[in-house]
């Protein structure tokens, strides 16, 4: 399957330089791409490279074809993004090879009376859809998903397989679910009496926005008492834990093994690198970035880059480093003790 | 759906001061809380607000209510512990609005010739039990779950969905435990043999006594010759691991992304903060309380709250210190020149 | 079911001393075997243990035996690794007894047409398998488990209940992938547009090769253009994150709750220790070991063995040195100005 250039462009934007009739069958790297292809340029630093791709069309930036355009014989499609450019290119001839998934419910799976199936949608294999379960238009929820009561599915939200979506839980629009994840668990709530835990029931649910993925493995505890909350646009990696009545800020991000505690406020835009970790009941502001492997143990009010990990070392290196950590108060009070004899020794 | 309060206290013990006929509908916070409600105060702090509340009854200690009643005009319900009266009210009205799983085992349910299940129990849609399994009474085991042959599983104990019980392991009464969770998966037992390595096979299982609760996506391996223990009222929260052979004692909870090695043995009455690590083959004795993100890298003999995480800073920050950090031992020649030169110095 | 000890050492190698007619019913530690057992020594601190156990026959080293042998009277297997005989040979009991899983496609599986199934393949209960699928002889695919569009699985591989291989995913001969594991969810890739997250399509896939154990709940991304690559020989643990477009060496062992970031490419022989996290696009060498809940935050291009965690404290201490590994800069001024007074003094 193939595009003509320039209906690429109309559906995407961007300024067209060249010819508009070219047929596009995909995309591919500045090296890989042959003369089937439209190719891009992010980083300045490969211009020369660019200049030198065989494929047929080369999206950049203004500032970046001002220099290519010169060595380059192409199309090229100026625009102010050319990453997230590359994306929906990719997206669109993504879309194309795509199978579509069969509309309808598959005889193998089990939809209790009272679930509300929009036409359109399509139900895998062995999935189980609970009363009042309510499943929009256009919807795909793959083999062995379990949708539970009263849940709400938003339109264009594809459910891989083995995903498990709760009593009560809602997502919207366009979502992506990927397998293994568990939306609406019981919170870890407990009372202790007298040393033994008594369960607190978690009776609130999990509202996701619109445009949220959320990985494999993932959970997401139900509330409580209200809900917990994930906003629009918020993009989640595999293994990440996710407590209850947590509030997480549209279009945030978070990188594989994250795990945020109950009940923490997380800032829009914000990102957390890989296994960074987020205590309970803090709050954290808009466009905040926590580098992987990093605790946050206290609020964060201002916006910027946090970091807390040991540095990694050969182990003998690190054996001694870590003695003297142990022993920093020692060191402290060695230096007190300098200070105090070397005044002595200038007041003499 | 409502109760007399004065049911409510027979029930769950405490001192009732006020109407014994009251309706209660549920249980609310101190702010929400509504004519219809109990609620109940555990933080000293919130007397003030306590005696503002709406609610019909109030739950708190005869220390709080020494003062809090002679501004609350409301039925009090005084406890030693107001928090876990608290819990165990929550409980009853979950109980009350709960709809009942439906008793006895859906058609589409694969259950093997001789495995044993009681008729009280309730076996949901896509349920795969083999051969040998004991299912006790009022066992709940939802959607999609497998139980492995010969695996036992006491009375009243809830699997949610997606759960995998395999072959051998055994779980007692009143557990829970949550989609996604895997108990009896192969300790990682291999044995290195010029580079190569050889697996072991995993020939114990996994026992789990009563009032365990098991969080999503948990895994709990089998033991490689004896089993896996896990104590009674043991709670587990999402993404833990525990390793081959750990022996975890009663009462002990652990928050999310837990990990703890193989054949480590934790004591009674512990608590592991979200992501904290135990290595293996390490003991830890009771009331041991490891903060969030800590290491456990040797046996801990003694009760107390440990810690060892990297103090989180603005990364420009962090980044003077961690290279600070990788030379401690410079910096500690340093202070013996120092200390040398000044001895010198007030010597002479 | 029994073996003559010399049947076993044909099959397994070393060198016989003793009664090759001795039968040998299964593999026990030291201390527990009877004469109905055969056990193993690989530690030479057990020597004086060694020489008691009343088993029927003992596995151990040269240098072992020579010691050994004069105060034990059963029959002795000389092998240069005691361990990884051991192993074989509790593998070689396990097998006996294991239940064959049944040949054949349960009928409540779900087989598109166009997938090739090997006769001698078990597919369990509610397994989905999707058209285009191979699955060679002797595989075993336990309940509930899903096979995606064209996906492939070598000879002999074994996925327990509940395993999620996506679509154009493979693996190899003889590998075992446990419950829960995801193997090709979408990478986690994005561009970012002004704040707001464009999704990257994911069409690589997932290619592992032989003897690779794959651990409960780990998830291993496909890739963005080429495949994520797993190498003959790894070993996995559970809840373990493979980012996409990463490569792992032959015969590297992760512990559990490990995390590797996208694109990074690993050596082969090495080992990781639990929770311990590589960031994206690093590459280290072969050999190198990863101590537990290390990060590893830069390409290793030297052999050996890699730590960087905060030792553990009570938590007071650990309070008191953390205080100062936050203003470690403010220690090393004062010794900046310390090193400056003495110089000025030396100097009078």
């Amino acid at each position: 399957m193939s595009t003509r250039l320039g209906e690429l462009v109309e559906r995407l934007g961007g300024h067209l330089v060249g010819n508009a009739d070219i047929e596009i069958f995909g995309i591919a790297s500045l090296d890989d791409a042959t003369a089937s292809h439209i190719t891009f340029l992010s980083n300045p630093k490969l211009r020369a490279q660019a200049a030198q791709t065989q494929a047929a069309a080369l999206i950049l930036s203004a500032d970046d074809d001002a220099v290519v355009s010169t060595g380059y014989n192409g199309a090229r499609v100026v625009t102010s993004n050319p990453y997230a450019y590359f994306a929906r290119t990719a997206q669109f001839f993504a879309a194309q090879q795509a199978l579509p998934a069969p509309v309808g419910i598959h005889p193998s799976a089990v939809v209790a009376t009272g679930a509300e199936i929009a036409p359109s949608a399509s139900v895998g294999p062995h999935v189980v859809i609970e009363a009042g379960a309510i499943v929009a238009e256009h919807v795909v929820i793959d083999a062995g998903s379990y949708v539970g009561r009263n849940a709400q599915i938003g339109a264009w939200t594809h459910l891989f397989a083995h995903v498990t979506l709760h009593a009560h839980c809602r997502i919207g629009q366009r979502g992506v679910v990927h397998s293994g994840a568990v939306i609406g668990a019981d919170g870890f709530g407990f009372a202790n009496d007298g040393g033994v835990w008594v369960k607190i029931p978690q009776t609130g649910g999990v509202t996701i926005g619109d445009d949220v993925e959320i990985g494999a493995n993932t959970t997401i505890d139900r509330g409580a008492l209200a809900d917990t909350l994930i906003e629009d646009g918020v993009k989640l990696d595999n293994q990440i834990q996710i407590g209850h009545n947590c509030h997480i800020g549209a279009h945030t991000a978070m990188a594989g093994c994250v795990g945020v505690a109950g009940s923490a406020t997380i800032g829009k835009y914000c990102t957390f690198g890989g296994a960074a970790m987020v205590l309970g009941h803090l709050t954290i502001a808009d466009h905040v970035h926590v580098s992987s492997g990093s605790l946050v143990s206290r609020s964060i009010r201002e916006a910027g880059q946090y970091t807390g990990f040991y540095p990694l070392a050969k182990n003998a290196d690190w054996e001694k480093s870590a003695a003297i950590v142990r022993n920093l108060t020692t060191m402290r009070e060695k230096i007190r003790e300098l200070e105090k004899t070397i005044k002595s020794l200038t007041e003499k």
